[in-house]
This record gives structure tokens, sequence and C-alpha cells, in this order.
């Protein structure tokens, strides 16, 4: 009998199925590679991107020179423009205004065939050291409402490009599914004053049937509601709603968790395409007691069709307490 | 500048890129064929599927023999199971209950290379009559809350068979994208006392420059908040809350603009894969004046990434009028 399981956050409903669950094997991934001597990313190329906004160097290296270490460019084909004022305005009953945000791209490494498979726990250090410099720069243009970071990696995950990168949008409102995930913390913490990300750590942690690593400062566990096979969350232990907040020792603990989970997560399923998203608070929102920062891993192994958009309902063939003992058992060096 | 749509029933925001929009010669579709000598679904393979729930036949033959137009059959792989109780329960701050339901597919044609490019009208009027008959039967069992009929083609689109069919899942809840749709109309009634579809089919029929097709009961056109390229939504211009209400001859004018609208998309697209779900009222909820039952149609030309993801926020190259105006140009016939 297949069960339905509630996200305590956002209170989407999903289908796990108990009996015969599949494995790893169980899944095929084609990998499609665009070609190295035509990146715009790679090392000698800094004139095929837009000016970089900032990068990690060699001594006295020059700014869109070679001697990065890590580079951070605008994207060439903006979904959002940083110039320009919102002009809200509507026709009839439709409302709309224009598309004013920041759209960068995070380098993540110089080399073309970088990934999680090889990075070091240094160079996770240095993507995750990014994320937090962009985003605290960004958070300070009073037009932006939420910074989203995330990262496509293979084309069935959308990325148009193999070399490794990371991307952050800045929008001039709160998504919809943010918002969603506000607005249930915030429920949930008017009725029990407490964190539900925290509960859900807690819990996590008691019962252990879903936790995939964990360090001092983080834990990997497989949601309860896992709306995808191995889809995995990396959340601190400790309380605090924003990405942009976390310290030094914080981000390294973090990129440590990270690295380890995203070996495991590589080795486990044979290098799918994937997708990961942080989960923060929204920029100018009073939601410090209830939201709690994370980040979301989804491997991309099933598609997703009618069902799945006309519902918001998933289906999902792998418990996540068999996808915790797959991961868990497979080694991270 | 691009810009930002809000549709007006769910509060879904889209970018939608208005300089340099793609046309249809832009996006490149791959097509899996599944063998027709294997396949289950085709005449005389009927033992390889459940025994039929109905069927539209041949005069003198008899159930689960050849001799069919189009049949009905419970899933062989279940998303959920039609015996049992929800038995809701909780672990923790976890809830769930059992995964009740029915999932059924309406094999539309015996036909394995059928498709809406070939289809005649008579053949699509059938599935639509098979769509409301199995609607209507499914409401009567007061376990379900909503029933959810939906159409993946492709396997980028989810479909795991080549052979033509539609499913049909009855769920014990309402699902959560339901419920925003369902919220937004009513908000929407509260404030100006009449139903937001009603509005938006009005502003279409009067602006014009989003209409695909019309004729007298039904009306396709591209959302003003596409979320992907080329979305069409097809809605009765006469007030109408749920889909299992719908006379003969409603179910004829449905069918003619169904008809009308794939074959323009088929033919405008080079038939890529794509999912189309009917959206009607819940089962149980008191709607009538302000749900608007109608079809949502989603070509799958581009990927769904980490920014859709974790936003909810689309990205769509190819503004709703574009898309309008190269469907509107290619002949259905």
């Amino acid at each position: 009998m297949p069960q339905l399981r509630k996200d305590p956050v956002t209170k989407r409903w999903v289908i796990t199925i108990l009996e015969n669950p599949k494995g790893p094997k169980d899944f095929s991934v084609l990998r499609v590679e665009n070609k190295q001597d035509s990146c715009p990313f790679c090392m000698g190329k800094e004139s095929s991107t837009p000016p970089e906004v900032m990068s990690y160097r060699e001594p006295n290296t020059l700014p869109n020179q070679p001697g990065w270490k890590l580079r951070v460019v605008p994207n060439r084909y903006p979904a959002l423009q940083i110039e320009g004022d919102l002009d809200r305005t509507g026709i009839g009953l439709y409302d709309m205004m224009n598309g004013v945000g920041a759209h960068e791209v995070i380098i993540e490494t110089p080399d073309h065939h970088g990934s999680f498979e090889v990075f070091s726990v240094e160079q996770v250090f240095k993507i995750v050291n990014a994320y937090c410099d962009r985003y605290r720069d960004l958070k300070r243009d009073r037009r932006f409402r939420y910074i989203l970071i995330f990262k496509n990696s293979g084309s069935a995950a959308g990325a148009s490009l193999d070399h490794p990168h990371s991307q952050l949008i800045a929008t001039p409102i709160i998504p919809k599914r943010v918002m969603e995930e506000v607005e249930g913390a915030k429920q949930y913490f008017y009725y029990k004053e407490r964190c539900v990300f925290c509960d859900i750590i807690r819990q996590e942690l008691s019962s252990g049937s879903r936790v995939i690593h964990e360090n001092e400062s983080f834990v990997a566990f497989a949601p309860f509601a896992s709306r995808f096979p191995f889809e995995t969350w990396i959340a601190p232990k400790d309380h605090k709603a924003s990405f942009g907040e976390i310290e030094e020792a914080e981000q390294e603990s973090f990129a440590q968790t990270l690295h380890a989970t995203m070996r495991k997560l590589m080795k486990t399923l044979g290098s799918p395409p994937f997708n990961y998203i942080i989960h923060t608070s929204p920029c100018d929102e009073l939601c410090a007691d209830y939201y709690h920062w994370h980040l979301e891993i989804m491997p991309r192994l099933t598609k997703v069709a009618g069902f799945e958009w006309g519902s918001g309902f998933y289906v999902n063939p792998v418990p996540p307490e068999v996808a915790a003992r797959y991961l868990k058992q497979t080694d991270s060096d």
C-alpha cells in the first residue's frame, strides 16, 4: 500500500511507494557534453563573458585575465536585468512589472571537467564563500526581495553548459514557493512557538533512519516527504533564518557537509544530473524566529509529468528511508 | 527589458522575455518509441492489462477481447490503490495516510501510431466522452476529493508507453495546486462578485491578441502569464465549475476545439512531447460560483531547472502573444 506523506512546512502531499522500492540501478542516466574548446567559462576565455563581478585569484593577476580560481560574472542571457525601475502597471485584470533583478553565474573552477566527484573540500569552501559574498553584496540593493542561489548540473537538469557553475538570481518579488514555505513556517511557529525546521532536525537526528551525514554543525537527511528519489536536504543544526548570516566557521562546516553529501550522491547514483537550491529567508521579511535556511538537492532521475504539474502532488518510487540507507552506506572518500 | 507577469488566479509570477522571442524552430525535439509488438495497449493484447473498467466496442464483442475502439483499464502500476481506508496517522510532527484512490488508463485508440495529427474529431469526441463517463462514475465514491485527468505524450513528457493514452487519478485529498487555484478564484469572487476565469475569457476575447481558436462554446488561448513556450488553455465560454457537468453538446464542442488546437500545436512545433491536464472543481467543494473548469496544454520544449523548482517562478522565452500568432496562422486541417 503506498503512503501519503505531508510536508509539514509547505503542506505538500507526496505519495510514497513502500513496496518494491527502486534502487540506484533502476534509473538510466544520459549525459550530454559541450565541447571544451568552445567553452566560454574556461581559463583564457575571460572575454567571452561579461566583465567579472568578483573573482578569487592568484596574487598579481588582473580582473578578466587568467589566474583565477573562481569567477563570478553577469549571465550573458539574464532572466532579469540589473538596471531600471519596477514600473508596476496593469492591463484590465492583469498585473505586471519590469523584470528588474540580478542574474549572475558563479564559475566554480577553471577546470572544465571539475565536479563534486573531484572537488576538494577547499574548492567547495571557495564556492560556498562566493555564494555568501554575492548574497551579502546584493542584499544591500533595496529593490531585491529575494536572492536565489542554485546549481543545475547536466542537460537533463537544465544546464546549458557543462563547465561547473552555479547561478544567482535576485528577484524584485518574493517568489511564490518561498512565500509558501515562509507562511507554513510562520503558522507552525504561531501554534507551537517553535521553528518547524528545528523540530524536523531534532526528530530526524533522534530517529536516525533518514540521516545521511552529519558533523557538529550540519545534518544531511532525506526529508520525510521527499518528492523525488534520493532528494536530500542539508540544514544547520542551530537555528538561523538567513544564509547570508553564516560565519566563516559555519561556511567551512557547510562546505564539508556539502562535499561529503554530494560525493555520496554522485557515487551512489552514477553521477546523475541534479539541481540544488539554497532556501533562505526573504531579504526584508522579519522571519528570524521561524524560518531556517537550508539546501535542497534533487537528483534528476525521473521525469515530472502531467500529474505532478496538475496537482503539485508527486509520486516518489523510493522511500526516503531506503534512499538514506543507500547513501549512508556509500563512502564519501 | 523582460516583463514580470502575474497569473490572477494562482498569483504565480512569470518572467516574460519580450525581446528576440524564440520561434518554433528554436527548439529541438527528440522522440523515443517503444516497439509495437511488445505494446500492452494494442488490439489483441487485452490480457496484458488488468481487466477493463469500460470500453466503447463494436456490437457483439466481449469485454477484454478485441473489437474495442477505446478502452479504460486500471493502471498496472498504480500510484494510488482503490481498496482500503485512509487510516490517517502521525509520527511526531509528520502526518500521513494510506494511498487510497483510483488510477486508470484511457487507451484512446487501438492504433499504436494514433495521435492528434491523425485523430478525427469523432475519435477525440470518444476520448472526451470517456473522460466524462469515468469522472462521473468515480465522483460517486465519497472517499475521493479530486479527480485529475491528464495526458503525457512522449518520453520527455513522462510517458512510458508510446501507444496513445490518457490517465485519470482520483485522490483522497485536494491537491495543493488545485487548492491554490480554488482559493485564488474564491478571493477574486469575494472582491468582485465575478468569476475570475469569466473575466479572463471576456478580456481575451475582447483583446484577441492571445486567442488561438474559438467556436460557439469554447476558446483556446495563450494565457497572459504563460509559464512555458506555447502553453495553451481551452475554456468554456459559459461559466461552469465542474468538467463532470458538461452535456453532450458541450462535449462535442470541446472535442472540436481540442482537435483543432492540438493539430495547430503539433503542426507548428513538429509534434513535441506534451502534457495536458483538465482543471476542474474539487468533488465536494462548493465552488460553483467562482471556479471554472478548463484544460491546460503544456508542450515540453524547455527543461525545468533549479530556478523554477526553487521559486515557482518560471522563465518563458516566448511571449504568449507571439505563440498565439504562430498558432493562429497554422491551419488546423
